[in-house]
């Protein structure tokens, strides 16, 4: 990576605030002093590949091309490998490959070209088995910043071998959308699969006020539960406490209440089943 | 702002752990690649626009003189206003028009000119509903710091039309001193409304072990509660648990315990009326 | 300290989430404006010296050489020294002179000089009884990192002066391993005194899959728990949930359910004495 510029690296793990993550941050500043290293977030939901494929679905695109570093890694020390993925926007996405990664290279032009991260020259000196993010991720990631070319972090793999996690996809149906709960953000807020497109092509594009019955799944035996909710455009449109359904910042698919935590007043889980259908 | 230094953005908002400051902090960059960003705290307690207030009036005045942006924005995608504050030590405060930023400008030499954020320019290209930290105030933000001048933000308004939030201002009587809680710090501290100087106008100026009767009232019901308490200069000064009232570092009344959490023994909650006489 | 490089100044503290951080970094970027600034953590259970020193003493080593500031201090504002300490290696550690900054300091090469901090040069104008990390230590450790000569800071002390926190040491005895637990992570996993140096040297070296029994110290009356557990290389060895031995990537020795949060399955607590032998 070539620059004139400080070269950005970004840093997403599951590690906590314990101080993990400044170690891997003084590890990185010792072989690139000039990078800006921008913290996506150290608080993915622990072991939770998929939440931080999410986060890094969301945050990336908005982030100067760079190098970025993701770790969550309940593999550490195993067979799994670890990996480097050119975009094709020329950012390199650094960590392991367990399904972590290759979303948001998607998201950001697409896996150019894929290596497994084997060059020791570019490890710590040595290598723990449960720190990797220390030990592998981040003096990989660092030197690339600092300019080393991407081909020599080791050799090319096959993008088509690389561990892929499938997000749960929206069915449209017969006025009907069937979703599912991807994310649950801090607000309480959460992100369902599918976009505003997809609400449009089951029920035409929703103006604000209208109002849809929205089903979500019982688990464990426990029945369903619905209710009746409008179409927003914005949280102010909303009394406050009131659930609506709108289109995220994101262009995703989006039920909150407004100024108040929906995920904890139901009970709401990650994976779980929703069903919409107009009121 | 012109500067021969890397240029000053600092940063706070309601926004939580989830990576959505992230990917403000990835816009600035993207517009102002040499900024030292300063993250002042972004788990404001949510929708709490006073908080954030008392927050930035806290932090401001120890920062250098830069761009502040601050998003504490229950009204986004409302008809509320976008402004940025240029202040009399030459600080640029980017946020909503909500009562969010004008305390802290005031703090830092008051508010010289405001201007409305309607240059379509130095925002991102599409302004989505939800997300004005992303769209507008952090590029406003960026662009200012890389040199675009305050006056290009958008059209000069009347400070008297600002959204101003009143804090509780204390009320100094017939040795008594009526005061109230502005804020909760983590540690459980209670920052009331008043000074030392109010403590010393209302009973003279306090020496260390005075000791005070402090009544915390009944909320809902319920009773007041009372205990006597003694002035202190510094914690170290009280045994471990119990509490005192003292000066915090910012000047302001306040009431601890000593390495304890005197919010949580006390169910204290922001504006719950605190009266304070001689023991 | 010279350098042609950004000076690297590290910062943990106890303060939480509030802002404290931010104005302490304010504080320090108007002194140093091109320092590069590791927040290490500010997440340290409140008050909790030991624990500030077991993360210091993790994080350090792996900072490129610099300034690091560590505040954890609920003796601010009583006679208890501000100090200073020059390493083997070149760093300066500032802060309270209560044992949090000693054990670190021997991990970058030991105390070659100790000095209280009593520059009012290099303090803020006005300095509170109750906010040292503002008015005291992050100033001497900006003007250090700017290039002010560690000399200035104040008269050399005795390095055996300095306040000592003794950290619990594993006894080995026959087919046994008396430890203690040091610190518990975010992750739930237990960090326990002693190395997998010691146990080898109380049971050979063990090889994944070798079980042993581990004893919990009931404390305050409730009987002892033991479980049998198996010492694993990494987590990937140990189904979800399930208890394992090992070396942590610091050397040090370990206890964790992989995936699980160990501390609070077991109700584990600091200091809590833990018995290793042979299954």
């Amino acid at each position: 990576m070539q620059h004139d510029r400080r070269p950005v690296i970004t840093f997403l793990t599951d590690f906590g605030p314990d101080g993990a993550p400044a170690v891997c941050r003084g590890v990185m500043l010792g072989i690139a002093p000039d990078a800006q290293i921008v913290d996506i977030s150290h608080n993915v939901r622990k072991y939770a590949i998929r939440d931080g494929a999410f986060l890094l679905t969301f945050a990336l695109p908005w982030m100067p091309v760079g190098v970025h570093v993701g770790v969550v890694d309940p593999g550490v020390g195993t067979a799994r490998r670890g990996i480097g993925l050119l975009t094709g926007r020329g950012d390199v996405l650094i960590g392991p490959d367990n399904g972590l990664l290759p979303a948001a290279a998607k998201a950001l032009g697409g896996i150019v070209e894929a290596r497994a991260l084997e060059n020791p020259a570019l490890m710590l000196p040595k290598v723990s088995t449960t720190f990797h993010g220390r030990d592998i991720f981040s003096p990989m990631g660092a030197h690339i910043a600092a300019g080393v070319a991407f081909a020599a972090i080791g050799p090319i793999v096959d993008p088509g071998s690389l561990v892929i996690i499938d997000f749960p996809a929206p069915v449209v149906g017969e006025r009907r959308l069937d979703t599912t709960i991807l994310f649950i953000a801090s607000f309480g807020n959460l992100h369902l699969a599918g976009s505003g497109d997809d609400m449009a092509e089951a029920f035409g594009v929703p103006t604000p006020g209208t109002r849809f019955r929205v089903t979500f799944a019982g688990r464990d035996g426990a029945p369903d539960h619905e209710e009746t909710v409008p179409w927003a455009r914005t949280f102010g449109e909303i009394p406050n406490g009131a659930p609506m359904l709108y289109e995220d910042s994101s262009g995703r698919l989006a039920f909150a209440d407004n100024q108040s935590d929906a995920a904890r007043r139901l009970g709401a889980t990650v994976d779980q089943q929703v069903r919409i259908r107009p009121a």
